[in-house]
């Protein structure tokens, strides 16, 4: 997928949500329970109801991996019905993989070919040639772990390094360098719209994918006001608060109404800026 | 498994040699393409010739991952193999994962309880809480990435930080808070032993697992010279070299030679430097 497509995708649908795919088996509703391939089928109930409002959809892998066999073929399943169905969302595979170039090709041929995903986060910590073999897909996306939202990011991200910067703004830098916006995103927590100001400057033409608008308590017009661009540059991802709007077996309304009046906050924030 | 378990394994069989099973499907000998789980058929013969010359098994994630379904089958029946036949050996999933809390969590469970990895490699750029999850296991490990051997280690592990240090030692000094010897490893690089130099001084108790000798240069002897502490604290990782000993029907037999190649260098060091 093009970045011409999901720019013309977000101006179309008025929204630039993505809602993660973080199916917890145990969350699902009763009366889904008893199918054999319960988490696939919420899954689809929760595409079909959301499909309009979003222009990308992100399983986390691990979601998936934790139920074994099972799992990976509800993930299988669940990509293949969306590239199927929706051909024209971006499917991310939220992964956090990187390992040495011999091992991250691995990797890229497992989501990008295997699955058919479009997208895979990675994280930097091993440097380019832990990156490099994702790269080498045409039309497919690497999102780089840059500020994540979680505490934990004050740990490392957040350091000073010698030359005053942040170990998180050196990601960015040296990853602007690898690769031009056609083919890599960042990862940018919503926690810190103050942060993602600091990494729209280093990286002024490239999409971030923004985790942490919700559940995780971030603030989608802070996060706007920090991040939008010229061309948008923006994925606004929320997970629970979506999927798991309601527990009974109105949960795909109940998805739907909550996707919707997210697309509907984003279409104000779109006028707002003149973006649509 | 537990700290002295390793530890006297390591002195029974002279050995500190773990054998990463990065099996490529294609690398695998023509005679066994046949079988419909010839991975998992080519990593049953190469454990039982190497068992005697190693304590610990390390599959890389990535190669069983890369083919699907069917991968992630082999991983499960190789795993359960190993605790099944060779119990006393460490079962190490080279995963490098690292996510928010609540996702960590679903990797904890799926390498730990559905996988019975013994440990699991695990990334460092999240901070604590990417972590914590994995060590509320018993006699389980998690082994974080601190220093790895590829040119990618430059970018960002070896930048260093406002106070002086280097990111690796920061991440190795912060996660000696977060865990003792008898549930953390660090991985540590087998290209700069300069630096496990510097890592030990850090976490003098810890155990080390080293990837990097053999196909990717490092030298054992240097190595343990860096590395090695007075409970011997150090797993030597190899896979390619003896994985890939022979691509003919003899492939098992050489993989065995160069297992007892490296045993006997191994053991050559331990009495060196008086640890048998």
């Amino acid at each position: 997928m093009t970045k011409a497509d999901i720019i013309a995708q977000i101006k179309r649908k008025r929204s630039f949500l993505c809602v993660g795919l973080d199916t917890d088996i145990k969350k699902i509703p009763d009366h889904l329970q008893k199918s054999n391939d319960a988490v696939f089928q919420f899954n689809k109930h929760i595409i079909d109801a959301t499909a309009k409002y979003c222009v990308a959809y992100k399983p986390n892998t691990a979601f998936y991996e934790s139920e074994g066999l099972e799992g990976w073929e509800n993930l299988e399943k669940t990509i293949h019905y969306i590239k199927t169905n929706y051909p024209q969302h971006l499917v991310i595979a939220d992964a956090k993989r990187g390992d040495i170039g011999n091992t991250s090709k691995r990797y890229a041929k497992a989501f990008f070919e295997k699955l058919n995903a479009d997208a895979i986060t990675v994280a930097p910590y091993m440097g380019f040639d832990s990156v490099e073999p994702f790269l080498g897909f045409d039309n497919k996306w690497v999102i780089l772990l840059s500020l994540t939202s979680n505490s934990g990011s004050e740990d490392f991200q957040q350091l000073s390094l010698k030359d005053g910067h942040s170990l998180f703004e050196t990601v960015v830098q040296k990853a602007t360098t690898w690769a031009a916006s056609n083919q890599l995103m960042f990862v940018t927590g919503a926690t810190k719209p103050e942060m993602i100001s600091k990494i729209r400057a280093l990286a002024p033409d490239y999409f971030f994918l923004v985790p942490g608008v919700g559940a995780q308590g971030g603030n989608l017009d802070a996060v706007a006001e920090a991040g939008l661009n010229n061309l948008i540059g923006l994925l606004v991802n929320a997970s629970r608060s979506i999927l798991y709007a309601s527990s009974g077996e109105d949960f795909a309304t109940a998805a739907a109404d909550e996707a919707s009046r997210l697309q509907k906050q984003m279409e104000i924030i779109l006028i707002k800026h003149q973006l649509i």
